[in-house]
């Protein structure tokens, strides 16, 4: 096993710099709980949205198509509608007189 | 820990009844292989159909949206449509004299 | 929208030979569900084995564990034990005269 | 559709109440943007880790053991021990004299 920050003269414990490994575990541990700190707010804006009669799932489905190209997403959209018109799928979207 | 298959009076290693230890791993192994050629088959039914012009996405996009229920499906249309409409997202598909 | 299987004689509908796409869909719908049916039985499995008091968890372990590379794992270990030990984490397995 | 934030006087298009909707598009998007930034730092940490000779697979290991109950652990280290004894895995790891 590589020997790890071998050249500095902190305390060692089986070649391991004990301090840089408590370190990173420590910045990471704290990261994290951020990190999760703001997922359970965004979790909240969603429950919130809930309450108020919103659909959650057709909120994430725009912030989904907002993150995406404008003119990707209309190209995707165009094979998709021709393929389901193609397989009869299509009475859900006016049928473009094919 | 509970002690695993006591009854029988099959070869035991620490309180285990091996021949049955043995045996779930290979049943489930076998399984893991024949799925995972399965999921093999179903890349190259996709990469044959790339090779062919198709777009794979649009193609997962139909699969998925068969798995759906027909009228679940339109509503959440309808929802992410008056959502869209109302943030002005809706060029992309006929607004509805709004 | 790159006109798809444009050299065949079948069936065309705005551009695509429907033919083609519809047993593409039927291939990997087939597909799907044979793979689903195996993850079912493999879900039985480990639910007959958790019934016959076995510990599924410890059994995906060692599922996990045949598959990796015996010395990669060895040498893994060896690390996971090195810094575990630098830590302080090790009384769980016997120190090894530090 | 359930008629969403009626009773407001709010600015309403298709019987939705744009600005509630804008609002929560805006404290996801920007919660998701400060969620991402810290995933980043995460990386980087990890990534300077690496670059003193860490090995990240072993910290991350390390990580996920700290969020583990102790006793849990415990136990279930004995089980895979025991199970991997019995099925001859265990050179690995000290025989127990079986």
């Amino acid at each position: 096993m590589t020997q790890v920050g071998h050249n500095s003269n902190k305390p060692r414990a089986g070649g391991v710099a004990v301090d840089q490994l408590k370190s990173i575990i420590a910045r990471v541990e704290k990261l994290e709980e951020e990190k999760k700190g703001i997922a359970d707010d965004i979790k909240d804006v969603f429950a919130e949205a809930r309450g108020n009669g919103w659909d959650v799932k057709a909120i994430r489905q725009i912030l989904k198509i907002r993150k995406m190209d404008q003119s990707e997403r209309e190209e995707a959209e165009n094979i998709l509608d021709t393929y389901m018109s193609a397989l009869g799928m299509l009475p859900l979207f006016e049928e473009d007189g094919e």
